[in-house]
């Protein structure tokens, strides 16, 4: 199967050679004298000619799309086809049994389709070239998170998914049947990344979470991959947002180096990350929204949308950024590992990234102290006893460290503009939704 | 904090500067008129001379080991210190407060604590120099694995966890509440990476997976990594196992370029991976213990770990490799999915490399076509219902394909030489398991 295969995108190299090329019915248009087919591989697209006798002897007519092809020819130079070259003189081989045609054209260039149709049907539809291009352009984007802290030192860990207490974040949880025992799926993996602070210094991890999330939105899942880094001999949040920065602008390139392609096709739109990220304090942002914006927030623990859009719009025109840091986020709405603000205690040292005026990550410096994680939770009234083993971290010797942690599937929804999250989600899980 | 900060590993070329090491204290050794202190940060160990004076305004006699500090002071060069330089002259901070000390000296080489002891304190045990390696091989491993096959134009998926069916290899799953209807952990990501060829041909996914096992053994796991990686276009399963040979070979080359220093610490012994690695048919494997073993194991459908020994000291003796192909393992024993071959079709088209005499990898061709997936299900008496999502992929056009999947712990531990995979486990989960 592999001997001899040419990839679409290596055709025009091999002008006047006989070669095979392999892969699924794109199209065909069947003309008066001549019919065209098109296969599709991983790599592009190659147009093959028949002429009516050969494609009434090879029965390409009778092909649904999508049908596994294998067609060995001769290549001549075409500047109209594909890659400025066809196969001509084709034989063609059925390589898997005829496919059932998918439940729409995959060859048009825009998809009308609505999104429930395009879900149900994933295994199909995601080879349309403008559905997979978010795939495309998440996996480049994890690589260039990963090869942006591997080259600072960072190691990959891989954390559990089973956990004991579902007192993580507040969210809601899913629960399991352990061995006859109750346990939770992991929310994120905040407190293991901490822990492995104590060990490895730096350390990040790219692997699923999971929400019981009973809101039926276009931004809820129920499971999606976080991109989550953590470190530790941090001064404070500024060394975390430099950090941070640094993954978003290695993301980017990853995305303009390795997905360029799946880019064109989506039409997705990559930010130009500047050198220092403009940043704004929650206090500062508030007064300005009331100052300018014809409402007032103040008072308010948490920014709206409004305030979200609003901010993103000012970041633009006087920083020409479509990137802003809020920083000092009110503690009353962060966990309560958040370290606070010694000057400002009722401000955190955690902040917001807001990319085109929605918040993309969260982040920020954690407690490091035993006896200031005992006293966090007292002031929440909370019983310490459900987090021992996350407590038991902080008696053997902690450095200042944070994070922060990035929704893969929301970052390529920013990239691509999609309005649901879910079109750019490998088979996605929600409140309706299991299969497939 | 990162400020003026200099990394143990780099202390000696700092000679006659004043800088600061900020890391655990991880030794303390109190001699007559001088007080060392070894510091510990990702990249080793630096040495800090105090005077007997200096020790005792500093109070580094009360430091319990693990404590976190930043010392400033003048390095000077001495051949006799980790490194070639120390630290003298110290002024010392404490970085966060005085650490509880660990369950044993994380500065002995030899750990003789029990492994519950090790696993029960993991954020501190994982400290240990030795203990700690087997985390930093796998991160190199997995790194590996994803070079290899990003070079090969592989893209990277992430699948869900949480799935409709059991049916997927009969393994024990966790049931899951999901929204008030009955879900499942994912065994494997086996149906979704098959999809996914569909879309990219060729795939990969490094994630968690998820077993009920009720075994209380060195080896199973409730959830472990795996790598998993599936192609089309392949003419059998020898292609299968040449990009296996490819994918070792790229993950023993990452272990020793970026883990060279765990290698050490962890004596682990990494494989020559021979440019073709040996192969033996399941039935003349079977001939060949009964002619020379002292046993006879026809008619049995699998091997015993006893013929795993035999088999793998005959490659050593016979092909001077560690590592061996079993190929045409007997149908009854292989999942519903997998290839049989078309000239024995009582044996299949899939193998397990063996490794150092155990099984390490499991892998093969699979089916492709839709009708042939009905047959094999009805052959077994098997409803396809709960399969409708799965069965949806090969209605659609797909190539021959297949591919493997290694489990990340029993890889690491077969390196380490580890007795029990936990000890190459983050936070391991297990039947009696369930924290840190």
């Amino acid at each position: 199967m592999t001997q001899n295969r040419v990839l679409a995108a290596g055709l025009s190299q091999h002008v006047g050679e006989q070669v095979a090329v392999a892969g699924w019915l794109h199209r065909k248009r069947q003309l008066k004298s001549v019919t065209f087919l098109i296969v599709r591989d991983r790599t592009g697209l190659a147009q093959v000619v028949l002429t009516s006798h050969q494609a009434a002897a090879a029965r390409a007519g009778d092909l649904p799309d999508e049908t596994v092809i294998r067609v060995t020819g001769l290549v001549k130079a075409n500047a109209q086809a594909p890659g400025g070259a066809e196969i001509t003189d084709p034989s063609l081989t059925l390589v898997g049994e005829p496919a059932e045609p998918p439940p729409f054209d995959l060859y048009r260039p825009v998809v009308t389709a609505a999104l429930p149709t395009v879900l149900d049907h994933s295994p199909a539809t995601l080879r349309h070239p403008v559905l997979r291009a978010g795939l495309e352009i998440s996996a480049a984007s994890v690589a260039g998170f990963r090869a942006t802290l591997d080259a600072l030192d960072f190691t990959e860990i891989h954390t559990p998914k089973i956990v004991q207490s579902a007192t993580e974040s507040g969210a809601n949880v899913f629960a399991i049947d352990y061995f006859g025992q109750q346990a939770y799926l992991a929310q994120s993996p905040q407190f293991y990344k901490q822990a492995m602070v104590g060990v490895f210094e730096r350390v990040y991890e790219t692997g699923p979470v999971f929400r019981a999330e009973p809101h039926d939105t276009a931004r809820h899942l129920a499971q999606y991959t976080s991109l989550d880094a953590e470190f530790g001999f941090i001064t404070d949040d500024h060394d975390v947002m430099a950090m941070l920065r640094e993954v978003i602008a290695g993301m980017t390139a990853a995305v303009r180096a390795r997905a360029y392609d799946a880019v064109r096709r989506a039409a997705a739109k990559l930010p130009d990350v500047p050198a220092q990220i403009p940043e704004l304090h929650f206090a500062d942002a508030q007064e300005l929204i009331a100052a300018q914006a014809g409402w007032d927030p103040r008072g308010e623990p948490d920014l709206s949308p409004a305030d979200e859009r609003w901010l993103g719009d000012w970041a633009v025109r006087e920083h020409g950024s479509e990137l802003l840091f809020v920083t000092g986020f009110p503690m009353v709405k962060r966990p309560f590992y958040t370290h606070p603000d010694p000057d400002k205690p009722a401000y955190s040292r955690s902040f917001d990234l807001l990319f085109r005026g929605m918040e993309l990550v969260t982040g920020g410096q954690r407690l490091h102290n035993h006896a200031d994680y005992l006293a966090a939770l007292a002031a929440r009234g909370e019983d310490p006893a459900p987090y021992a083993g996350y407590l038991q971290v902080f008696r053997h010797g902690m450095p200042p460290h944070g994070g922060f942690a990035i929704g893969l599937e929301r970052w390529t929804a920013r990239l691509t503009g999609a309005a649901n999250i879910r079109e750019v989600t490998l088979f996605p899980r929600d409140l309706h939704r299991l299969a497939p």
